[in-house]
């Protein structure tokens, strides 16, 4: 940790903080510049108190030398953590793909979706049944009934389920019904939930929100995996920029410096990455090329008809193509689809 | 509702189009343009359902003439509904300031600061119990002790007491110790914590989350005006952008819009909402300046042992010399602090 | 155009606003809704002069329907626009690769790296005689001198040059060395610039701007379309976000839509749109995945003492394997490198 | 300077990294920590060749310590630098206010927006002549006519005249017709023009990038003040946001940084900062409350049939208006308008 002092900060102020140093258990250096005076603070700094630092008289600026994740990083766990889905692992050679309606509807649209993905070569089944919607106007989901409805074609058709959870209170029943528990972007970090899916043997599939940036969304990973639970899949799915062509940003590069810094498996979400069908397929062969183990898109038979997020939605057909166009895409990285 | 389809689509696209906005209960004129044909849709757009109307064949966009949001628009109510605290009203002449520190530390910390700004003029005390931290190795707050220091120091001394509430089932308990239970930033899309405190009897402090449009924000209050309460404080308190001179972007401009269109009382946080003490002043007289309703601003009698965000906390006598600085400003836009 | 009044606007308003609609030469049509009048003005918007009219009393708010874009428009030209560059063109079937260092620094250098990106495949040497820097106190390149060790080495050894030009007043000088002449992204906006780039006979490679939404960016490439040259080239090189883990952020979803929208070719800029020497293989991958009609990269043969933007350079053997790596994924997407 | 070395660095790599720090001319101690190396480099950085640092082999991180801007800092000139406009003096203790229209469109306008503004307060009229417009189709401004204009109307109803130069070539004639002479937004980092700017004697008022950071800003005026001119008032006018409501985000807390970091005066747009003429008012306000030295506002007697931004622009009656209201607030800081 660096400390820079104020040009204005007198000989007492610095040895003061020279001194709060020490008693952190860090090794303090004063480094004597001709505009500015200078505390290295030497050890690892995460395990020291430090906050109030910047609060103290003469301190300009204090710049952390490490990155304040740690049980999520490469340093902590230099190979990879894949995630296994029975027989699928997730984070390996294999990019995965998880596919769905954004809301589940009914029980026989979701068995004709499952279906059609299955077929595909889809790894799980993706699909809504707690929906949290920007307005209180909008269709809320269909709640248990769609956990049932999910868990109960998961089962029938062999697909994993994915679906999200809202509260800490929900994690248990949401637990019950699906394999894979998901975080929407819009509570990254309510650490409440992020405590309660660190306490459960399922893994846990995080969005980033759409204002983190990649250290917050790491710090998200660390409060699940500091409670014990180290299935943790990292979902980019866009962030808010000031473009306007698309709903939101898909950031790639996102994608690639998590593959370089963590050691959690990475995947993308095109679908509300980008909110429009006409893009869903080349992000997700950029998103392959680039390093993503896998990725989650939204299909239903009949788009028009979708309870929710129709216009970023693959017809059946149209992901049935794109994923027999993404073999080669795989291929040419050294993976397969 | 405006629906511009593709240049592409056919004519019986264009009819089922017009179909299915007739059968949605609105009139659907059809506009022939030179390059594109555009369907009018007559009447209030947000009693229908138009989810999946984007992904019908050949529509290109629809585009919106209503604001989504209803309940908490001047139009539903042209007068502006003020929250009372007690005596105090917050959303009339009276700019109301709450202050405190960021976190609830022990009883003596949080009675002198609490002594401090009542003799400042603080309307409400301001502390976390429950802290959600970005980290999972910092301080979390000192949770149910926090709020019993709270409401036994709101009351003994005399000023409300405004904490902030996690999750949908500390709701009661929280209702119990606060006066105002505050949303926070991260929270302001948790639609399940919305209903709870859509629920209670209380009033309730909604932050804007640090990417929230201002419509995204207005719904959120909409959430909560939907279950029942209509005693909802709007606060800004900074966006995230590129700036990285301050830890965020105090939008001061939401603040003057908001006013424009809702009938919610609007006050600013420019603690959170820069990140510096030394900008704290400034922007606190801005806000007045533009028109806010109030202020809410983080007190330490010292910011360098803050537990949490001392390097925007002011001291006891920095609080006191702005309240008196604010007078004047207030006095000229027609108001007092 | 749609004219939405708002609801405080009296009659003698909205007939007034659908006499300048009529005076404008648009044919006006009132729809009277429950909660707004809205005004459809029939016709090309974009021939009409319509400036002024969002501050005429009584009206809320202006809706254009069209892309204000049109000669840049897929509309006007459906068909791709390739840029030849004497035997290679670009746009069409072969993905192009301009590469080489970021300013042009002597002639031994400068022949180094082009024989070394000329053996590996690239199409083009860049490099930067006129270099515009954020301080001051920066390197400003070689200037003339530099545009002459461009030209020299090129013709040498068979690569077209591309050179950024910063005045309308260099236009002139720099399109007598270089065969591509290059608007940064500072410049994007520069209609002087712009102007003068109408009036050459030589492709113009334009730059997005780091905070230019994609239609300007397209209103941009219009001036230089509008001025008589319709060799132009589009390269997105980033966007300015609140994310701190790479220089900019890389749209690739910016290059999918642009190839839906507009007949101009598309490049990328993984070196500048990144920042980050790990990051330019990886994002070089996902753009030709996604459809990127070439790229431009930074290749110095001792990054550590290329004058500028070191950190973000290829070495000469760097470059020539991810020359190797992109072939496969060019070729899974139907293309070649 | 701050140079943190990646775990994987080799002994060799830090010898190497010490030897180029020392031969720059500065100081280094290496500082060996647990996670990390760390070599400070001890000198003024902004003197010495650090290019290419960052792509040494073995460097993870770079951190400056000192801010790149040297003449317009604080610690270069600790008072301010007020700039003279005639009598009128720009950065002490009266708030100047330069209005009249976005663009200059024929003498009798501008006459009449002259004479009301100046009986209004003003201190100087504002007025394009040549203006850049996002879009080749739209109105460019009545270039050398209105140069003659606004020089005609300034003298013959006693305000300095403020107006936008867009290339180096057209610094002359401008300044033969205008008193300050202004850099737009797009502009901003137009350095050719800068450097030209920088050679002339008279003011510059250079207008904050869009997307540019406070950093960059100071940067820009870093260079005309390096040519010779120190005569640079800067203007704070929005930055790009994911905000929808405004057509930017009026930054005040840039107002107020500034103030603290540079001896130049900073000045406010809020017609251009928020796009929407409602808006103004409050915003004028706040920008006076926290700090600003200046305002520059758009006038027009009939903004509907103002060429440009028409929706932004103050009538002449609500221009006098709102100068009557600033007087207050401006006292209230301890100033005059």
């Amino acid at each position: 940790m660096i400390i820079v002092m104020d040009p204005s900060a007198e000989e007492e102020d610095i040895q003061h903080m020279v001194d709060k140093v020490e008693r952190a258990g860090l090794e303090a250096i004063l480094l004597r510049g001709e505009k500015r005076n200078v505390i290295a603070a030497i050890g690892d700094e995460r395990d020291a108190v430090t906050e109030g630092w910047t609060a103290v008289r003469g301190v300009e600026r204090i710049i952390p030398i490490l990155h304040p994740y740690k049980l999520a990083s490469r340093e902590a766990s230099p190979g990879s953590t894949p995630v296994r889905l029975n027989g699928a692992v997730l984070g390996e050679t294999k990019v995965q793909v998880i596919a769905g309606p954004c809301a589940v509807e009914d029980l026989d649209t979701t068995l004709d979706i499952a279906q059609a993905v299955k077929a595909a070569g889809a790894v799980a089944l993706r699909g809504g049944a707690y929906k949290p919607r920007t307005s209180p106007h909008s269709f809320q989901g269909l709640q248990e009934e769609g956990l049932k409805i999910l868990s109960e074609v998961g089962r029938h058709v062999g697909l994993k389920v994915v679906t999200e959870v809202l509260t800490p209170e929900q994690v248990e029943l949401v637990a019950e019904h699906a394999d894979v528990l998901q975080v929407g972007a819009r509570n990254m970090q309510n650490f409440m939930l992020l405590r309660a899916l660190g306490q459960i043997g399922k893994p846990v599939l995080l969005k980033r929100g759409i204002s983190a940036t990649v250290e917050e969304f790491l710090l998200a990973a660390e409060y699940i995996l500091k409670w014990g639970n180290n299935q943790v899949i990292l979902c980019c799915r866009g962030i808010r920029t000031f473009e306007d062509h698309t709903r939101f940003t898909l950031s790639l590069s996102s994608v690639a410096y998590l593959k370089e810094v963590t050691h959690l498996p990475v995947i993308a979400d095109p679908s509300h990455g980008t909110g429009r069908r006409s893009l869903v397929g080349p992000m997700s062969k950029a998103a392959v090329a680039c390093g993503a183990d896998g990725l989650i898109i939204e299909v239903h038979p009949d788009p028009e008809r979708a309870a929710v997020d129709g216009q970023q939605t693959l017809t059946c057909d149209g992901f049935a193509r794109l994923m027999k166009e993404l073999g080669p895409v795989a291929e040419a990285v050294g993976r397969e689809v």
